[in-house]
């Protein structure tokens, strides 16, 4: 049993009922005292279905105004809930409802055929329409009212090195202790409002959430990228932060053209690997307050930040780790590369059906050093992860799909930089036969189990693939087979 | 074992390593670097005496240059620190030192008498000079690097309804949530600085060296309350917090005039019960913002604040608890007066030597209500508590002296308002042949025992006590006694 505060949406309404807790698109708005009782009388519809404590449920929506609503009557009954990225296929889907154990998925509309199709090997999975939920009344009843900081609150997949998604389990203290450690490092102003245009089944657009419920603070919801809506949310709305990955920036940049941020626009949060000198002086240039960061889901959002001010100085660093987390260098001396170690209270102590690592620091997968100062520098990924558009995509993900088709022996799977997505990835096969397909005829193969952001732009054809003495794949060394005919785009 | 986070000290002088921490009076400052090697090496000191992890040290000292540094060593080794008031008599001293087991007590120069007095019962307590310890070099092994929120780092003395002082045993954790409680609340901007005129050694004064190493903030140390000093820190070197207490926002206001405080200050944080309010009117005028607070050494500071907005319309309020806290009136109604009672991480859980309370909430003793719109109202003390100047006297240890006396076969004390102090002790005495002293006297007989902020400034010879069916004083009624001379001022 952990720490116990209050639930931290009935504190905002008690501290700020009317102040705008969340303002969708088309101008609709939540003040807190209003999204709590929203989130209560959905509460009640979910215990009416019989969810409470430690219940399994999912969510698979975009941004739209049901999803912060249906976040916090989760958190009111006390259930465990799965968020779902919407671009992935009913069968990759499927594999998360079966692994995180969901016993009730709640689907918007938009998303019911896939949800549906997903659904079809699981028929203990109940499923219902988000859009048609909040039909009970609060009873005011056996609500959640104290928060314990242990308890798991949500759940998000991610891969590893061994290609089978993995679930996340953060805990309300990690939420709670990411939003601070946030605040500790950004500061808090009275006047603060946090634009959202990540998807919110992502840990970098659900913990501007948090944030919102933690500091009672307005975020401004989008359910998609706009630049047009995003600089007039700046300037007529008084928006004061914003997390983006770099292609937005680079659309919000080629947007304001040679305009300037106003002065209130205190910062520009960026995810997703490093940023080519050029666009952080064109950022520069326009008041624009970059915060480069270094994060994952793992970490519940970002665990190290580069403020502005140091962003030429320090080009390619991602900063410190905030207060109060640790990160440390794998390494045998100071300011040579090792694997990144990071630990605190945000970061997730283990994944579901995983067993807990007994290790005091959790290991990134990721390769890095720290400078004289202390500035991390990200050198490469252990887990070889492909960051396009700021979705994560781990190749042995795609590779144990490319290997199960019929006549692929072994098949590799890495990444090449792409002007507009930053890097997607490409595929090295070995067939039998040293047959040759089309990048058409082998997508059109696995789209049903591939989210289509996975899939490889580009294949090539192979004797085989560079493995180490044990027999591991060296993805970094496909690349080096390129002599013949790229079959791709 | 709880939540762990980095060393603090370590944290803000990785981030902030050439930001001053503290800048003390005649202008000398420690950066957080320089803070940090000083206290560890009094920390390596410390550990060359013997003083580890769990050991119980004292310090007797006013707000000196030494005294912060002393206080992060304590950390850096795991000791438990109690902070001992330089106002009490030797003979108080001696009761805490044993009842909280100090092994080794560090004193300033200027109260090397008392401290000597106080231990001449107490040959196993060790007692060093504060100023000279900083000798040892940081020898960089084997100090703290992570601290356990729930280990306990203070005791601080407070008394009850039961006459004997008692220790409250505060963990890093209570610091930590307190000082991010109230960042949630004031907001945290970059040029923050907080003024720290009360004593380190009650927890108003502590809780502002807290927030300096949480929020990696600047705070000038005063050694006493000064207005010209204040002053000049607010108009010359930017600071934009002090902690005070009525009688010093009075002089404050007094030594303003008709001037006005500039616009970067932003918080006048007001402790020690509510405020007349011709003094609100006057602070508005002056720019001023005065946040009313509740909150008690249990409470590791305020626990519930009155924003500026809302002093005058919600005149003598608290305001309302601070997330993460719950604070709930113990009554069958709302709105109706009851006990008041408090929860959350920054509240301690138990007093040395006493068993931990098995109830879910702490009970304050103190009395009031929550309005319609929740704002809190105190409006008595169970606890009979008497503020006199920002220091909290406890009738009940005063009658436990004054009964002590001979001829004297019980006593009362209570309160009277006092136009500096705002409330000073009275006491009222029940004597063997209704025997009557003077108040020089008395005050002469107890000199040693009480400390001088403590001694009643009138006595009253009455017949008996007014008691309840249980035998319980009750306090409040004694003033009614009054009818024949007061031997007093």
């Amino acid at each position: 049993m952990g720490e116990k505060i209050p639930h931290w949406l009935e504190k905002q309404a008690q501290l700020n009922p009317s102040k705008t807790a969340i303002r969708f698109e088309r101008g609709a708005t939540l003040a807190f005292s209003e999204l709590r009782i929203e989130s209560r009388r959905v509460a009640t519809s979910l215990q009416s279905k019989g969810i409470g404590k430690g219940s399994h449920i999912a969510l698979l929506a975009n941004n739209q105004a049901d999803v912060p609503v249906f976040i916090h009557a989760a958190s009111y009954v006390g259930a465990v809930l799965v968020l779902l990225n919407t671009r992935l296929t009913s069968s990759e889907i499927a594999y998360q409802l079966r692994d995180a154990e969901v016993t009730d998925v709640f689907v918007s509309q938009e998303w019911m055929d896939k949800a549906t199709e997903a659904r079809s090997t699981l028929p203990d999975c109940r499923q219902y329409v988000l859009e048609e939920l909040n039909q009970s009344k609060d009873d005011g009843e056996s609500l959640i009212e104290e928060i314990d900081l242990d308890e798991v609150f949500t759940m998000m997949y991610t891969s590893g090195t061994t290609g089978r998604p993995k679930a996340v389990m953060h805990t309300y203290g990690n939420h709670w202790y990411s939003a601070v450690a946030s605040a500790l490092n950004l500061g808090l102003h009275k006047d603060d409002q946090w634009l959202l245009c990540l998807p919110l089944f992502h840990v970098g657009g659900f913990s501007i959430l948090m944030k919102s419920v933690v500091y009672g603070m307005t975020v401004e919801c989008l359910e998609s990228f706009d630049e047009q809506t995003i600089e007039e949310a700046i300037y007529q709305r008084g928006v004061t932060h914003v997390s983006v990955v770099t292609v937005m920036l680079q659309r919000l940049i080629e947007k304001l053209g040679h305009g300037q941020y106003p002065d209130h626009f205190r910062c520009m949060l960026l995810g997703g690997g490093p940023v080519p000198r050029h666009l952080l002086e064109q950022a520069a240039e326009r008041n624009i307050p970059v915060f480069q960061s270094y994060g994952m889901t793992e970490t519940s959002s970002q665990i190290a930040t580069l403020s502005p001010g140091s962003a030429l100085r320090k080009l390619g660093s991602a900063g410190k780790a905030l207060s109060p987390a640790s990160l440390v260098i794998d390494s045998e001396e100071d300011g040579e590369v090792g694997e990144i170690l990071v630990r605190g209270p945000m970061v997730a102590k283990s994944y579901y059906n995983h067993p807990p690592s007994e290790e005091p620091f959790f290991r990134t997968g990721d390769l890095g050093y720290k400078d004289c100062e202390g500035f991390l520098y990200v050198v490469d990924r252990v887990k070889d992860v492909i960051i396009s558009g700021g979705e994560n995509i781990y190749p042995a993900e795609i590779e144990s799909v490319l290997a199960g088709l019929p006549g692929v022996i072994e098949a590799g799977v890495t990444s090449r930089t792409h002007e507009k997505w930053g890097e997607v990835p490409v595929a090295f096969l070995v067939t039998e036969d040293e047959a040759v397909w089309s990048k058409e005829t082998i997508n059109n193969l696995i789209k049903e189990q591939v989210a289509k952001y996975k899939l490889p732009h580009a294949y090539f054809f192979v004797k085989e693939l560079p493995r180490n003495a044990s027999n591991k794949l060296l993805r970094r060394q496909l690349t080096s087979l390129i002599e013949g005919e790229e079959y791709g785009d």
